[in-house]
């Protein structure tokens, strides 16, 4: 079987390592590394490579031994590279945001479905052994009903030049929330709050509140401007509660068989008397170390070679997008709830 | 000099830290305490004490050798309770919070002036050294202007009969901001979201952001489910950030020289290139590990020799009680921004 | 049924704990705190206590209302205060080290013995959940063979007037040894190494290995020196491996199904093909958390009652000697092993 | 001018670290990777790579272009390897240890000199950030005299087919102590205990104490056994002491101003009066993250290119070889303590 030929578009912060996994990634075989920067594709595949760099996305997106485009540029950009990636009928994979704008998104994810091609989020993190697990925790009823998620994303991270720390940042904490809920539990409204307080020009903090369709709020904290770096995610269920610190290799995960308990039973006045406290074990899963872009290029492949939608499709892309406007409008009208209109899944 | 005859009143989760430091403290000599149930109270002083158990407040209130009273029942009593005391005469330590609404808090403020007597809250954590260090942070402007503070406290907690987990945990948070924030920074508005997951009658969980009227966010995170306990408070400043990790005893402090900086003359379109990067070191002060009660015990013995107002006085109760009612109008009106009238400092 | 009357002597470092929980333990009656400096005696048991203060060893032994006592009083003191006291006919709970000496505490135990009264040692940590749970652990064989034992002590202590590092820290990890071992499996060949590096005239950092009968080694490092505070103890099991952090109360044990799994059938020169990998789920067990000295404390009172030797006997305070006697040979002798002579359990 | 042409021998378990390495540094250019699996070479290259594979040191040492090799090949070839290299008058970066015996290690070092040629030893850690700044700690005196080293280095490792836990972990010790002690401080004697408790044939943990020329002690605790990853170095000195914990990202260099001083005037009858403890402050580096084997690549290039003796040159090598080959003799003889005959440094 002959492998998918790629190219990637975009030798920055991130198309180094799309360039690297797809070079590990035996179904693909990366023809191009296009940047309107030659000498930074030169330099990102080095001096003992057979890849060719180029700055002409023209040139790339008329080869015919390209199937397939990986985009890793500025997400103002997205919007015209994307359509001319479909229209001269290659699969794309695309970094997060899919695009600045949800009218902008939902027109690619129309235009990939009419030409029949492949149009995939790079949602990195739900490729990561440990989102899989907590995506079958929740499947498998193993955590009970999801009663709150509370996601912390901070560190001193660059000040984005094109995007503000919500659009930078959250997008990862959506995109996993959109993965791991299960069928029929989606966030029906969304309220913002944030803050610029070193006068960059956009939020470089914010806090994002999501109501689910089973009343559970999930929070989401992002932030530029802290010294230490902290990326916790807690889903806390009925039956079990998981910590997922990103940043403690030894324990990314852990399993708490601890929580409270209410008897159903109870009238208003006898209420306090029939709350319990489990306190059991915490079991650490043992998970795989392996880099979540190698699976994402491999379901990139293996989408365009069956023909079918990738789990992190277009249509995650819209509803990550859908968010991020809800809570945009939030942020401008002093952090009132908006609602978000019809279903997103 | 004597010692300031002391009661305790209540015997129940705190009141025996309160009898436990009061006995330590020179310039307090403890009397009675005080439980409706004698039992209880009888238990906690042990069998081979001095001090006497009574279920009879009026018993208390009427011994000339009391001056003062420390009070540690449920938030709904404190009212009825402390005007007793001071219209008895008696100085009084309270619990937080000072009563359930502020026009009951403001009545005994305004009481307690009018009698001349100490009314002292027990706002514990400010007394801690770690507290009294952050405070001379922020006062010598070691940490620049505060830019943002987020403070998370959370862990399996016991779900309260009368309060929900704002009035229980956040008071905490609230009173600490309070206290170290510099004069002429205050909250100038509020809003909170808050989720009963588990159908305790209550909020279990809530998020709640203040803005300050520098334009800076504080933000608190507070619940009762989470299965691990967090008691983490970040406070950016433009020259240091401190991060406080109260349950990490070996480095409950630390100082970090890290933060992204602004040249002040940037035109928009060349924002970017004026951003910095500060990754200096990080220190972390050594810290004396005494008991934050026994600080307690000593400030209101002072406070009442010296005829003055505490660190921690009733107005900084009524300063949290103004907080907690507008969270609470904000979490009735679907988390719209409630705006504090007047100065609260 | 009466409690037992108890006398605590020493009113030092640790003399306060055994007063505390002797006070809170209802089958003893405290009766006595008695130091030398009866100032002390006083100061500790406070303003408020029916207990009474002496500084007479005399007048404690010879009050029929006193049963039992328990001795904190420096090491080198021990002989001849239980001497006293067992003479006087009372039960006798001492700090660890039980003597300076083997042969002062095979006498002490003799006669004990000879007495038919309780001679128990403090061996606290004995008591916690923690050690009881690794003791079941172990003894259920779930572990499997305990395969090595690394135990580390280590943080800034108080340099000891009268004994060194070795005799200060390492009675707990060879107490605790000494407990959790299986039937059978004992100490016969001991090493140390140590070193005075800031010339306090006795070892303030000492390493110590054992040979145990199976073969397996068990690794001792104590050291006063450390600027931080480690307390860690790993026992690696053919089955299982724990892990014993006891400065991390939030995951104090942790069970790990880790380890190097070697086929039995293996010729030599295939061995490698024969070695796998077990990289299973880690359990950390839900632990009560409660004060190991109440659990000293009800023992002592138990084994009294009913005239039988504690869990932590004289014999075991003397298995200690044993080992702590022959470290100090290998000291003396640049590190050389030392064999243990006769059966230590 | 023109890059110095390179090989790396051996595609194993570290050699990939080696090559990708080497082709980022612009001073070096790699013309072959070596392996007698030729297919692993080829695939340890990808497909996309100018650098060629083959199976034939012959070919590489016969190649005009390549005046330097890397080899990362098992231990027991590196002396005919290292050998035929320098007899074919190339530069050489060899893998530790240098060989199984101090005796071939030193025939190597003979050579090279004789030859002209470098020999250089991969220690890799020498090139951390880290322990670069321990270095400059205590070579600038800050850190006072160094008064014990303890470093721990433990993890579920590969049971190694050819060498043993101590010549496979240990060697990063000994070389770190060889790389930061100061001028004149040197081992004087060694003594080893070691443990197979899987059956492996080869010990699997082990302890190493080493004495210095000062009187200080340095330990070495090795182990492949252990289900956690600890590798933390406390170095303590007279002046401060550091706590390196290289499995900590955020804060892997700590600098304590902590520790137990003892005034020098005291008779010993008054000496404990003489004790004092600083607790100050904590001082956490800010340090660069960058990869060591970078560092180690650019100084193989510069040392060919200046002449010179690299950083970590065979004699590094043949010091460690000596410490490793005295610990071995230890292990045979029950522990005790093996001199080490004439200067190390």
């Amino acid at each position: 079987m002959t492998p998918t030929g790629l190219a990637v578009i975009g030798a920055g912060y991130w198309g180094p390592n799309l360039v690297r996994n797809a070079m590990a990634t035996p179904e693909l075989r990366l023809e191009w590394l296009c940047d309107l920067d030659q000498e930074r594709a030169r330099a990102v595949l080095g001096r003992y490579t057979t890849v060719r760099p180029t700055a002409s996305v023209e040139q790339v997106l008329a080869d015919p031994a390209v199937q397939a485009v990986a985009i890793a540029t500025p997400a103002r950009t997205h919007f015209d590279l994307v359509r001319a990636a479909l229209d001269a009928g290659k699969h794309v994979l695309v970094e997060k945001p899919l695009t600045p704008t949800y009218a902008e998104g939902a027109k690619l994810v129309a235009l990939a479905e009419e030409r029949g091609r492949v149009l995939m989020l790079d949602h990195t993190f739900c490729y990561t052994p440990v989102v899989g697990r907590i995506r079958e925790l929740i499947a498998s009823g193993e955590l009970g009903d999801v009663q709150f998620v509370d996601s912390v994303r901070i560190n001193l991270g660059l000040v984005q030049p094109d995007v503000d720390v919500l659009w930078d940042l959250a997008p990862h904490d959506l995109s996993i929330l959109d993965f791991v809920l299960p069928a029929g539990v989606t966030p029906v409204a969304v309220a913002a709050h944030s803050s610029d307080p070193i006068g960059a020009g956009r939020p470089c903090l914010a806090y994002l509140t999501l109501w689910l369709s089973t009343g559970a709020i999930a929070h989401v904290h992002v932030n530029w401007l802290s010294p230490t770096k902290i990326r916790t995610t807690v889903i806390g269920g009925s039956r079990r509660t998981i910590v997922w610190d990103d940043v403690n290799p030894a324990q990314r995960l852990a399993v708490y068989d601890r929580g409270v308990d209410l008897s159903a039973a109870g009238e208003d006045e006898r209420r306090a008397a029939l709350i319990s406290y489990r306190t059991g074990d915490v079991v650490v899963p043992a998970l795989p170390e392996r880099e979540a872009l190698r699976g994402v290029m491999a379901e990139f492949a293996a989408a365009i070679r069956e023909g079918r939608a990738p789990l992190t499709d277009g249509r995650s892309g819209l509803r990550v997008l859908a968010l991020l406007e809800a809570a945009g409008r939030s942020i401008q009208n002093d952090g009132i709830r908006i609602e978000l209109g019809g279903s997103l899944r």
